[in-house]
C-alpha cells in the first residue's frame, strides 16, 4: 500500500525538478510516473534523440530517493511521424481520417506504426530498461480512450480480412457462421469481405461481432510488441498498463495476459457524469461519485494479473473531460485513496503532480495548484501517507478471496451492444446494477473472467452473460455455489446468432427453463414482479416468458408468467429488475449460499482486505458502524462523519 | 379472405420443407412468399444461375396445395454484382456511398442496376411465370425502407437534369418556377442545376420539391420496367408490391397504377414506438399497436389497386426494428388479422413462417419459433383459418364504399416536409388524427387520392391538401359533399410558392375565407378554440388569421378571429386543432352531411364489409357492444373481451 | 429618427415599382435598401453587366424622394461565378464543401473570390458611387450567417499558416504560447501546422482560439476591401454592413473600427425561439420576444461606430427562420420600432416592403402581404411615422452616454466557448443575464469594449471577462467607478492558458480575491448564497473556492466560502447567479456608485435619449408608469396599455 503520483517534467523549468521531488517525498509519495507522452520531446526530428534532459529527470527523482515507473509515449506520435506516413491514422465510421492534433492518433492495425512503436520502445527500454530507479513499464495510455479500438482504415480492412482467413479457414464456413444467405449477403472469398461500416441499414451481428473480435486482437497485438521488447530490455521489472472505466471495447482479459500487473484510472466524478447514471443519481453523486464505480473497477482489474493491481491515475480534484466537473467533497481524495486499499491496490498514484496551466487539460487539478501551492488532493494525500505510516505494522500481505463471484464477459458486452433489441438494454449497465446491490448487501466480490476457476465461491453471479458458455456451465454444475443469472443469459451463440436450443443455451439445464418470448419495454412501461413470500417489485428495460422444466418460480410477472425462477442452485432472472428486485433474488440466493447480508446504510460501503475491514462513509451524514465482530479500531472510529473511514483489525 | 406466410427455403435444411408445407397446410395457410432476397443463392456468380433448389422448394410447396407468390430478388443484390459496378450505390445526403452490407444497396437512377434488374426479373419470369403454383409476383421488397427513395449519386445528379429538361424544355421556365432570382440563384441552362444538397443553408424549396418528385418517378420507373417484363413472361397473374407503413418519400398511387394488387407491411407495435405517436401514446399503445395505424394503412390502400389488397407481412410477434420491441398482448394477432379483414382484404399473409436464427432478423418473431414449434402467433392464425372456415358461407363477394373520403395527398405531404414553418408541422400525422377521430365517430372512411372520384360520398375531409388543387375544388364545389378543409390547404402552387390569390387560393371560394397571416406555435404555446355553440377546446402548433369573405364562424379564437368557419357545405379549420376541436368540427359537418355518428367507448372500432359488420375491442376492458340493428352475430358476442372480435351480418 | 424598408425591385413585375415607391413615401419611408442579392441580375454572365433594370429601379425610388442604400451583393455569388472556381467555397469541420444553392457560399480566405469581391464592388462603385439618391452602402450581408466564418478549406489553412507566421514569427514562440509540448504536439515549423479540426479528441485550445482569431480577422480583411472602394468611388456616403444577433464568431468592434455606421438586423421574436432562453422563456415571450434581446444589440452596436447605428432589418411579423415562428402581437412591431429609437437608433429599416410569394423566405412577412395589401406591420409602421412627425420639434439631436458600462469581449466569449468547463457554460448568456437585470433595475447602460474609455461611468459591469487584461485592469483601478466582475473574470491568458497568477490573474489586485478551484455544476445540483445582510438566493453551473486577500465577503456558499466578495469599489461573483443574485450585488454597486434603482414592473422598461424619457410596456397588462420628475407627455400616458409605449420631455 504505497502511493505514486504522475509526473511530467518537460512540462516545468528545470530549476524546479529538485523541488518537487523533495516535496513529493515530503507529501509521502513512492513512485513516480514520466516519460508517458514525451516523443517529441525524446526524438525531436526522426533518428535524432535528445536524452539528456529525460536522463537528469530520472536522476533527479533517483537522488530523493523516489521509484521511476517509465512509459512508452506511443499514444502521441509526434508530426513529423504522421506526416511521413499519413496511412498510420485511423478512419472512422463516416470514412473520414483522425488526424494529429491531441492524440491517440493512429491505427492499431498500422502495421508501420506498430514498427515505429516497436523502434521508440526499443530506444527507451535500451537507455532505461536496466536503470536502477525504473521499477516498471507502463506500455502506452489509455488503449481505447477516444473510442479508438474499432477503425475502418485500409490497414484494418486488410487486417480483418487475414483475420477472418485464419479464422474460418474457409468462406463456406464464414458464410454459415455469419448467416449471409440472409439478404443475399453470401461471399465467394475473403477478399469480397468488408468492414462493417457505411451500410443502408443494420449490418450482419456476426460480421460486426467478429470486427469487434478483430480490432480487440489488434490491441492485444499492438501491445505484446512493445512487452516483449520490455521483457528483454529491462528484465525484473513489472509491465503494466493503465486501463480506463468503463472501456470495455476490447477484451482487458486478454490484454492483461501479457502484463505483470494491471492498473486503472480512477476518476469517480468524471465516470458520475458521462456514464449511464440516472439524472437524479447524477446529482447525487455529484460531489462524491456512486461509490460503487471505482471499487466495481477495483475488484474487476484484480481478476486480471493473478491479484496484482494498481490504481495508476487518482482523480485528485475537479477534471476537465465530464460534461461538468463538479469539485469532489473535501475528504473525497482521501477516502477514494483509501477504498482502493480496502479492495487489495498495490500503488495508488495521483494524477497528477501539478495542473498544467497550459493546452488541454489545463482545467485538470492536480496535487498542487500551478502555482505550486499544495491544492486540497494534496493535503489529503498527505494525510494517507501518513496514516499509511502509522498502520504499517498491520497491512495486510495477502489478499483474501472474496465469497462472491460475478462474471463479467467482455464478448457478452459486446453482443447486447450490437444486438440490444431494446435502446436502454445496457449490460454494462445491468453488471454494475447487480454488483452495486451486492455491495450495500455488504457482500465482497471478485469480479473474474468466465474461465475463471470458481472454487471457494459460494455466490456466482452472471448478470448479463449474453454468450452461450457450455464450458462455464460445466463449471456452475459441478461446483458448490448458488448461481444467478441475468435476463438473456446463454442467449448467444459464438457467432451471435440463436443457440442450437432455445436460450438460456447450454444454461438451460441448470435454469430449468427455456425462454419462449421476449420483449424490450419502452420508457414507463413497467411490469410488476410478485414474490412468493410476498410484496412486489417492477421490471422494466426487458421481460421474457420462461417455460419451466424443472424451475419453480419464486416471483412471476402481473400475467402470472414466471419473473424469477429457482432449480436446484441456479436462480434465473427473466427481467431487468430495479434495485428491491435485485435485492430480493440476490438476497434469496445469498441466504441459500449461507452468507450472511447486511443492509448498510445509505452510501456506506465495508471492505475486508487481509485481516483488515474497512468502514467506508460516502453519505452526507454520520453513521455509526463498526464490524460485529470484537475488533480493533486502527483508523477512524465507530462513529463516522461524512467522507470518513475506519479501519478495523479483525 | 385467405392467409399466407412468408417463407425463406433458403434459410432451412431442404430435409425441413416438407414438413413446413404439410404444418402450413395444418395451420391453414393458403399463399406463400418466397425467394424475395435469394438473389445470391439463384446466381451465385455472374450469370450461374442455380435453380434447381427453387425448383425443389416451389414443387414441394405445389404439391402440398399452397400457392406462390414468387418475388424479384432486387432488394438485395449480391457482393459481385456491387463489386463490378460500384456506381450502382446510392449516395446520401453526406456525399457517402451507401455500401454493401444489409440491403436495398442501390440508387433507383443507376441505369446499369436497371439493367441488371431487368436481366434477373427476366430470368425468374421466364422460369417460373407459367409455373402452376405461381398466382403472384411481388417487385423488389418495401421500396423506401432504410430511406432509400432519395439518392445524390452522380447517376441521380445526371437524371435529374433530364428531368427538369423534360418537365421545363426551358430554362427560364424553371428559374421563374423555383423563383431563382431570390439569391441570385438563377441558372443559365440545366446542366448547371444540381442536387439539392451539400448548401450553407435551406436550399430553394422548389428545387427540393423537384427533387422529390424526380426521385418518386424513378422509383415508378424501376418497379414498372419488372411490371412489363413480368406481365410478358407470366400473363394472368397478379403483380404486386409490398409498401411500408408511413413512407411517404414517393408517390405509392403514381406506382400503384402499374400493379394489380396494393400491398403492405402491417407492424402495428413497430410503428406505435417508432413513429409521431406521443410518449403517452407510445406507452399506452406499447403492447397493442395504436387501434387506427394498421386500419389508416388498409384504408389508404384500399385505394390504390381498384380496392384490391393484401397484407403482405403481418407482425406475428415481437419485432427487432424498433427502438422498443414489446411483445403484443395474447389474442393481437388474431385481432389485427380479423381488422385487415374488415376493411376489405383479400389475403393476410404473415411473416414470417419461423423466427431466423441469424443475421439481422433473428430477433423478429415468426409463427414458428426458430426450435420448430409453434408461437404465440402461430397458434393465433390457426384460431383465424378455423374461424374464416366457420365464417365461409357468409365472406362478402363485394366492398362497400365508406360514408366519408379522406384525401390523402403525396406531394403535399412533400411540401409541409420541406416547408413546415414550424417544427412540428407533420403532415402525416395531421392526416392521422383527423382520420383517427372519424374512426373514433363510428366512421367508415376511405382514403383517396387528390383525383379520386368523389361521387357517393356524404363527407370529404382534406386534413393537410397543401397543394392549390383547382381540379379538386372544382369537383368539390360540384360534390353534393360536406368538404372539410384543414389549415394550410391550398396554401402551395406546385412550384412550391404562394398561390396567385392568398391561401387557401383555389379553395378560397369553397371555404369563403383568405388567409392573412400564418404562425407555428412553440411548445406550450396554446390557443383556446371557443365554440358558438359553447365549450371551448385548444389549438397547438399551428393557427392562422382568417378574413372571411362569404364564410362565418363556428368558433373563435381567443383574439376573436375566427378558428373554424363555415360557408355552405365547406369548413375550414385554421389551426392545428386537439382531438375535441376535430371531434366538433367533423361532427358538424357530419350532421350537416346527415352521417349517423356514433361515439365509441375507448380504444373500441367497428367496421363495416360488405354485409358483415365487426366490432373489434383493442382496449384493456370489457365492454358491450353490437350494431343496433337487428344482425346475425357471426362471431363473438356482444360482450367483448379485451382483444376479442365480434362479426355481426347485417 | 427615420424609418426605412428593405426592397427586392427585381422580385417585382416592374410596372409595379412607381406603385411600391409612391406607396412607402405615403407610409412614411425614407430609406430603400436595395441590390442585396442581385448579383445574378446585375451580371448574368461572366463579365457581361445589365444595368438598366437597375438604373431604372433606382431612378423610380429617386423621383418619389426615397434615398437609397446600395448593397454589394457578395453573399450571393452567381452559379457561373462558382462553377468556374470551385475552390471559392468554404469547406466545413466534417471535409465537406459548402455548395451552392442558398446563400453565403464563398470561404472568405478565398483569394479569388475576393478578387471577384473587389471587382463586382468597383463595378457597382463605379456606376452608382456618385448617383444623388446614393446616401450609403452596405456591405455584403450578415457576416457570419449560418455559421460561416470559421472554414476549414485549403485557402484557409494556407492562410492560417501565414497569419501565424506573422503573429508569432518563430515557431518556438508558437510552441510556447500553445503548449504543445503537452501530448508531444510540437512543430518544427509553420508549414507542420494544421486548422484544428479532425483530430481524435479535443484539440489545443490555444489553436482553437488562434483559429477563431485569424477567421475573425480575415472577414475583417474581406470586408476591408470592399470598404476601401466604396470610399474610393463614393466619397461622403456613409458604409455600413448589417450585423446579425447573437453572432460572435468575429469580432465586430475589429470590423467596425472600418464602419461609419454599425447598423443590425433586428428579429426578436426569431432570436427568442432560437437562442438560449429557457423553454418556460420561449413560451411566454413567444409573441414579444424577451424585451432585452432587441435593446442588448442596440446597446452593443451602439458602442461600435462612435455611436452611429441603424437597425437594417426590422421583423414585421412572423419569420421563416426560427424553429417556431409565432406572430407578433399587434403593437408590438411600433413597440419595437420605438424602443430602437429610445436607444439612439438613426434609422430603424423594415424588412422587407413586400412578403416573397417564393423561394426560401416567402413565409416571412413583410410590411404588405404578397397581394400587395398592407399587413399589420405596415399599418404600425404607418403610425409611428405619423407619430415622428408629431413629434418632430422634441427629437433629440444628441445621445446621452449612459451611467452604466457593460463590457464585451468578443475574446472572452471564444474562449468560454472553446473551454467552457461545463456544457451549460455560455458567456454571452451570463452577459444577457447581467444585462438583463441592469434594465429591470431601470438603468441605462453602454455596451462597451474592453478598450473603450471607461471615463464618466458611475458603475462598470464585467460579466464574461475570460480574457486577462491588465489593460483594463488599470483603467478601471483608476476609474472612480464602481466595478462588478463575473466569475472566470481574467482566468485566461491571451494564449489560452492560466495567467501568470492565479485567476482573476491581472484583475486579482482589483478583486482582492484569488480563486484556489472552480467546479461546473450538474443541472439540478445547486449552491445557496447566503447575503451579510440577511436572506439567500442561489448559485448553478458554476461556483469558484475563492482566497481573500483584501476582499470581504458579502455573501457565503452553504460551505460559508465566499461567494461574493466586496474589494474597495470592486465586487467579484464566484459563481453563476441566479437572477435574485445578480439583482443583489448590482444592487450593492450601484448604492455604492450612488446610482437611483428602479425596481420596474414585469416585463416594463424605460430609456433616457436624450432629454427624452421611454417608458415600453412588453407585459400583458396595462401599467401605470411615468418618469418621477415633472416631465412632459409627448407620447401616450401614464397608464401604459399592453404593448404601448410613453414618451416624456425631462
Amino acid at each position: 500500500m504505497k502511493l505514486g503520483v504522475c509526473y511530467y517534467p518537460e512540462h516545468w523549468p528545470e530549476s524546479w525538478w529538485p523541488d518537487d521531488a523533495r516535496r513529493m517525498v515530503e507529501v509521502g509519495i513512492q513512485y513516480v510516473r514520466i516519460a508517458e507522452f514525451a516523443w517529441s520531446r525524446i526524438e525531436p526530428s526522426p533518428g535524432v534523440f535528445a536524452w539528456e534532459w529525460l536522463d537528469r529527470a530520472i536522476a533527479t527523482l533517483h537522488a530523493a530517493g523516489l521509484k521511476v515507473v517509465m512509459c512508452t509515449p506511443t499514444a502521441t506520435p509526434p508530426k513529423w511521424l504522421v506526416d511521413a506516413d499519413p496511412g498510420m491514422l485511423a478512419v472512422d465510421a463516416h470514412g473520414q481520417t483522425r488526424g494529429f492534433g491531441s492524440r491517440r492518433h493512429y491505427c492499431f492495425s498500422s502495421l508501420s506504426y506498430r514498427a515505429q512503436s516497436a523502434r521508440i520502445t526499443t530506444a527507451l527500454g535500451e537507455r532505461y530498461g536496466q536503470h536502477p530507479a525504473v521499477v516498471a513499464w507502463q506500455t502506452d495510455n489509455e488503449y481505447g480512450c477516444h473510442d479508438t479500438v474499432v477503425s475502418y482504415s485500409t490497414a484494418a480492412r486488410q487486417g480483418f480480412r487475414a483475420w477472418l482467413q485464419q479464422r474460418y479457414s474457409d468462406i463456406d464456413a464464414l458464410n454459415m457462421a455469419w448467416g449471409t444467405v440472409f439478404w443475399s449477403q453470401e461471399y465467394r472469398n475473403f477478399e469480397e469481405v468488408d468492414a462493417p461500416v457505411g451500410t443502408v441499414t443494420e449490418v450482419t451481428p456476426a460480421q460486426r461481432l467478429d470486427y469487434q473480435r478483430f480490432a480487440s486482437d489488434e490491441v492485444v497485438a499492438f501491445n505484446r510488441i512493445q512487452v516483449d521488447i520490455l521483457r528483454q530490455h529491462s528484465p525484473g521489472r513489472d509491465v503494466v498498463h493503465n486501463f480506463m472505466g468503463f472501456f470495455t471495447e476490447f477484451d482487458h482479459h486478454a490484454l492483461s495476459a501479457d502484463l505483470d500487473v494491471a492498473t486503472w484510472d480512477s476518476y469517480p466524478l468524471g465516470f458520475t457524469q458521462n456514464f449511464f447514471l440516472t439524472p437524479e443519481e447524477k446529482r447525487h453523486y455529484a460531489r462524491i461519485g456512486h461509490p460503487d464505480i471505482a471499487s466495481f473497477h477495483h475488484d474487476l482489474y484484480r481478476g486480471m494479473c493473478k491479484g496484482r493491481w494498481w490504481v495508476m491515475e487518482q482523480q485528485p480534484g475537479p477534471v476537465n473531460w465530464a460534461q461538468w466537473n463538479p469539485a469532489p467533497l473535501d475528504g473525497m481524495v482521501r477516502l477514494w485513496t483509501w477504498q482502493a486499499f480496502a479492495h487489495g491496490a498495490e500503488v495508488v498514484s495521483y494524477f497528477r503532480w501539478r495542473q498544467a496551466p497550459f493546452a488541454q487539460e489545463q482545467m485538470h487539478a492536480g496535487l498542487n495548484r500551478p502555482d505550486r501551492t499544495l491544492d486540497q488532493g494534496g493535503l489529503e494525500a498527505t494525510q494517507v501517507a501518513q496514516e499509511l505510516r502509522q498502520l504499517q505494522a498491520h497491512l495486510p500481505t495477502s489478499y483474501q478471496q472474496a465469497p462472491v463471484a460475478l462474471v463479467f464477459d467482455f464478448t457478452s458486452i459486446w453482443m447486447a451492444k450490437i444486438q440490444p433489441q431494446g435502446a436502454d438494454f445496457n449490460a454494462v449497465e445491468l453488471s454494475f446494477r447487480a454488483y452495486s446491490m451486492l455491495r450495500q448487501m455488504g457482500l465482497d466480490v471478485d469480479i473474474v473472467s468466465s474461465s475463471a476457476d470458481l472454487d471457494g465461491y459460494a455466490l456466482v453471479v452472471l448478470p448479463a452473460h449474453l454468450r452461450e458458455d457450455a464450458a462455464l456451465a460445466a463449471r456452475l454444475a459441478n461446483s458448490k455455489a448458488q448461481v444467478v443469472l441475468g435476463p438473456r443469459s446463454g442467449s448467444k451463440s459464438e457467432a451471435l446468432a440463436f443457440p442450437d436450443k432455445l436460450p438460456p443455451g447450454a444454461f438451460a439445464d441448470l435454469a430449468g427453463v427455456t425462454v419462449q418470448r421476449v420483449a424490450s419495454l419502452p420508457p414507463g412501461l413497467v411490469d410488476s414482479v410478485h414474490w412468493n413470500d410476498g410484496g412486489h417489485t417492477e421490471a422494466s428495460r426487458w421481460r421474457e416468458d420462461l417455460a419451466c422444466s424443472t424451475a419453480a418460480p419464486v416471483a412471476v410477472f402481473a400475467d402470472n408468467r414466471p419473473a424469477v425462477t429457482h432449480n436446484g442452485s441456479t436462480w434465473y432472472t427473466a427481467g431487468w429488475l430495479d434495485a428491491a428486485g435485485w435485492r430480493r433474488v440476490l438476497g434469496l440466493a445469498a441466504q441459500a449460499a449461507q452468507l450472511t447480508v447486511q443492509d448498510l446504510p445509505t452510501d456506506v460501503r465495508t471492505r475486508r482486505c487481509g485481516d483488515l475491514q474497512f468502514v467506508m462513509n460516502f453519505s452526507g451524514s454520520e453513521v455509526q458502524l463498526a464490524p460485529a465482530t470484537h475488533a480493533q479500531c486502527l483508523l477512524g472510529a465507530r462513529d463516522l462523519a461524512p467522507q470518513a473511514v475506519s479501519i478495523w483489525k479483525l
